[in-house]
């Protein structure tokens, strides 16, 4: 059996064909440039081609293709909603992949479900049936794998984690992008930031003010600490997961608070299965996605 | 085939003959009076020989058990711990059901996973394959049913909801069952009760003066919807389930602020995933675990 993994980010598409101990035998990347709509569609089959081509394959021969995408897959119709990619809102993708390439198992996902196959499949938490990834970045989303399989939920919008209520009352502040993504995301940080900084700060900024000391940092990175050690709590408690995983452009400069969150999620979760749980930060290669995708084509041809 | 529902509670065992679209064809129930051990599970085999009996069955004809046990069911090994069942700690009732009836097919889940199969097979969420039953009791637990499979999770605890983090900072009296148990359950209100009362004051005396218009009855009261809504809207953004329902004992008295707690849930939840789902008082049979006992029997023979 041929496995492409096919990760579409938002500058570029990243291919790779893999063996079935998910590693890589060779790359092909495409950019963007801006494209939007069909045209995206055709790129990603021509990642395809290009791979078929250098693995000296035929164009007929059966294959798993995994493709990750920035947002959401509906799983019903095969469709894709990507905020990020021009006329993405409700993108047959599954159809015009499979409109192109016949012979194929084509499976797509969301990013977030990437990761969490990428790092059972070869990260950290290899060989886990029950692991949670928490990918915090511009906002916060998790890839849920309980019992062994990735869960979707009523429309495929699962793990919609940045929304996690953890702060009473409710503030208005939190209508655009929920409570929890509010203060413990890159934006929610540089958001928590503009309250008390004169100038304009990344969140990047904060970590570094944190560093020196700056006692406003330190009240926003500890706030975030608190709310990620209970988000995490909050998984434990609910999924019962061998493994939390933190990963994500955060993770990154807050992998070093990893302990500091585990002792805040211990105090909250169910003692047993607080117990039984490792924290953990990603320790998959920089295309997190690609090798996730990876993992979707291979664990797609086993179902 | 012939499928047979039991649930066990703390005074008694009820058992049950199902038809396949989970009606009662005939029942059978012993008291428990105190028993504990292998006592308890010899009951419950007399219940399923009572029942094979009146039925008119062979014992040795094939049949589906369904169990339903006040406790955690460990799936990977057939054994159950059951805190109000002397000597329950780690019991192999399993093995114990398929030793006395080698022609069946046994399956034993908590009772927030039966009340959950109880309510998407003939309850309020009939025919939903995502659904999550919030049991407001004594303590509370949610069973947890997503893309049509109840979750189990690394060691079978998943939906320990009491322990949801919701307020901080950490507080010490949560220590005990949770922070969200600690303000919503009965125990709970209880408790709170128990800091503005002068007398002993149980939860059903709470909501009681909740009526009468005390206003250290509606501060308590306005605390635990507050907090239904929001663990209720964790729920709705972490598993996009199309229905939440609340039941146990509380729901009961609890049940006229559905739409209070439905209200409070729409400013915290991820607002597709909100707009598509309905919040729902049980509409059970006062025995939901004895029908959720036979969705179990059911189901397993379908699986």
């Amino acid at each position: 059996m041929i496995y492409i993994g096919i990760d579409l980010g938002g500058t570029k598409i990243s291919g790779a064909l893999f063996n079935t101990n998910n590693s890589i035998l060779l790359r092909e990347t495409l950019l963007l440039e801006g494209k939007g709509g069909e045209e995206v569609g055709k790129l990603i089959c021509k990642v395809c081609e290009e791979i078929l081509k250098k693995g000296g394959f035929d164009e007929s021969d059966d294959k798993c293709i995994g493709v990750c995408v920035p947002g959401i897959s509906y799983s019903k119709n095969g469709r894709v909603w990507c905020p990020n990619i021009p006329g993405w809102e409700n993108y047959p993708l599954k159809k015009e992949l499979e409109n192109r390439f016949p012979n194929s198992n084509i499976t797509i996902e969301s990013d977030r479900t990437a990761y969490i196959l990428g790092e059972v499949s070869l990260g950290v938490a290899k060989g886990c049936d029950n692991a949670i990834f928490i990918a915090v970045g511009t906002g916060i989303g998790a890839g849920i794998l309980i019992d062994g399989r990735v869960l979707h939920g009523a429309s495929d919008i699962v793990g919609a984690t940045g929304w996690m209520a953890l702060k009473p009352p409710y503030n208005k502040e939190w209508d655009t992008c929920g409570c929890f993504e509010s203060h413990a995301s890159g934006t929610g940080i540089a958001m928590q930031a503009g309250k008390v900084y004169p100038e304009k700060v990344t969140s990047r900024d904060v970590f570094e003010a944190y560093d020196k000391g700056d006692p406003r940092a330190i009240a926003i990175i500890d706030e975030a600490i608190e709310m990620w050690g209970m988000a995490a709590a909050n998984f434990v408690s609910l999924f019962n997961p061998q493994m939390v995983i933190f990963g994500g452009g955060l993770f990154g400069p807050a992998s070093k608070f990893i302990d500091r969150i585990y002792n805040e999620a211990r105090k909250w979760a169910q003692p047993i299965a607080i117990n039984q749980c490792k924290f953990e930060v990603t320790q998959l290669p920089n295309d997190a996605g690609l090798y996730g995708a990876g993992a979707i084509a291979i664990k797609n041809e086993q179902e």
